[in-house]
């Protein structure tokens, strides 16, 4: 079974603080992501400072692009990212035309559960997905729950690269056993690490662990 | 039968060239609208420069918000803008805490068409949305169908404020005669116009002569 990728939201109020903790984390991540918040903050610009410091890691711009896929793919290309996100309210010719330019994640949140629009998905060559935990489960005091579980199987056998996210700690990654995770995303568990090496590296280690 | 609004988009791929399209138009349109692809581009910088130039307007700031919508609200509002958008996609939760800081329009993309959900949005203090021109109207060569217009008056009905957008041409605007449409929502046929600010009048004279 592939090893799980580990991937660092950094959704920071601006470049620079994204770049500090960026910097502490480079050498543990596989996946340097530029959040929502961040570009909302400071456009692509984030994502040209993430690909400065990890020349070698793969950049995501999460912009959760909801229309004109083409254009905004060419311009994270442009700016540096590897990936894109797409919301999955997006209509498929949208996010189609930004997989023309980009790989294209979409991101899972109300009214997803769709099997038929999934299979379209994947018919236009789209085959990366983020499952975001339920709003439910945390409600409910759970971190991860069966149902979230079953659905990230789910959309593994459909034939989707899974990742997830919502509330990642270190100490969720063992209810994922078993399970071929494509990364694990977590945001403030790292960048809000007093150290957030050493939180990096918690991640990490578990997952050498479980995955082994 | 109050008076339609016009609202120019800016798409630009910079904050300058926004600013000069909106230069030219400002003493014409009611809403400035920060593109999503500017916020991509430029962050809420573009935001500020629109505060700036229409210091008397109604500035939106387009981000298509899915999550942590208080905290991307409280920076839209910092940022000088009135209104903020959020997906359709985005849960009411998130919907709800942005509206406490800002005035939230809904964008109807993929899966919107849930009269509960839509129910659920008015429950939460959101009465605006914003209707895009079906992808199949327009493939099929049309500018706005009949069940595009049944549809907007659905949701007026409902009691929603609805902004219409997507290939909006000021030759289009009769086809909404006797509809109280809130905004129409102009981009390319006003920022691509050789003479934006004529451009611009020329929506606004459509509006005038046929909602008088």
């Amino acid at each position: 079974m592939a090893k799980p990728m580990l991937q660092v939201a950094l959704d920071t109020k601006d470049t620079a603080t994204a770049l500090n903790i960026a910097r502490q984390v480079v050498d543990v991540v596989d996946v340097l992501e530029a959040g929502t918040f961040l570009i909302y903050e400071d456009g692509l610009n984030s994502v040209r400072a993430l690909r400065a410091i990890g020349p070698d890691k793969i950049v995501l711009a999460d912009c959760k692009t909801a229309d004109a896929g083409g254009a905004v793919a060419a311009e994270c290309k442009a700016a540096g990212a590897d990936w894109m996100t797409c919301i999955n309210a997006a209509t498929v010719p949208t996010m189609a035309s930004a997989q023309k330019e980009i790989e294209v994640q979409i991101e899972l949140y109300e009214g997803w559960d769709n099997e038929e629009r999934a299979k379209e998905w994947l018919a236009a060559g789209i085959d990366q997905v983020v499952y975001h935990q339920s709003r439910d489960a945390k409600f409910a005091g759970q971190t991860w729950g069966e149902k979230d579980l079953a659905s990230v199987k789910k959309l593994i056998d459909m034939g989707f690269k899974v990742s997830v996210t919502g509330g990642m700690k270190a100490e969720v990654l063992k209810l994922f056993a078993g399970v071929p995770v494509y990364a694990f995303i977590a945001g403030r568990a790292i960048h809000g690490a007093d150290d957030p090496h050493a939180a990096a590296l918690e991640f990490k280690n578990e997952i050498d662990r479980i995955w082994d």
